[in-house]
């Protein structure tokens, strides 16, 4: 398993936007991931967390879970997000985390299947936003996965 | 009506992501707006446009007509975004732009009328992602706007 410093790292280096959000891999355990951001970078107006970088953070942490379980299994799939939506639920005034779980067992297996046969596969993917503690906010991301070469 | 410049500058300010994004308002005609963003920034790990920068120029530019527009019509509200949805149609391999027009003068003029008359009213606004003249992608948005003081 990646250590986390390494995900970030490869953020880092290839979405750039992520170092200026100050985007942080903090938990991954086979099951589900989980991103920070500080509120500070992701500022708006009104002095909460902008929503874009909520959205972003969500679709981050959906990518990351994939990539991190293909990374483990590879061929490493090229994932493309196709649709997210972002429900903002209350504002964020403290820094704030996206954290997404793979779904149920069945849906899994049936995306992996349909992968392996047809070396493409569609996963919707959900990720609820914490700040403090609480729930502020839910992502998801219809994410495909081909397998190329 | 504001320039152009002391948006972007206000953008910048307040909303400090933006300006690693390299956002630039380019374009109101008090019907509609257009962003840009630079692809260099926002790129994500297969050298296209990272998706939560596309989501976040949509949102910012849903975000920016109701600014400008009540900017023009004091008392400014409070904005706030409740949901947003984007779909990703192609990879974007070229700086990008999302242009927001208001909706139908119907529903627009409700949306004016439920303000003036409760203090708070919801309105739906879609943005075109548009990449080398072409249509990429499709940001949606639901935002409130709060008359307060």
């Amino acid at each position: 398993m990646d250590d986390f410093a390494s995900v970030n790292d490869y953020l880092y280096e290839h979405i750039p936007i992520t170092r200026h959000m100050g985007v942080s891999v903090i938990d991954y355990d086979g099951e589900s991931v989980a991103l920070a951001a500080p509120l500070s970078p992701n500022l708006n107006h009104r002095q909460t967390a902008f929503g874009g970088s909520i959205a972003s953070l969500g679709i981050l942490a959906g990518w990351t879970l994939l990539h991190l379980h293909f990374k483990e299994r590879p061929p490493v799939p090229r994932l493309v997000i196709q649709h997210s939506e972002t429900d903002f639920r209350a504002a964020v005034t403290s820094d704030f985390e996206a954290v997404c779980r793979k779904p149920a067992p069945a849906q899994w297996r049936r995306f992996m299947q349909v992968l392996e046969r047809r070396g493409r596969a569609r996963i919707r993917l959900n990720a609820d936003i914490i700040a403090s503690g609480a729930s502020v906010g839910r992502a998801g991301g219809d994410y495909v996965a081909l397998v190329t070469g």
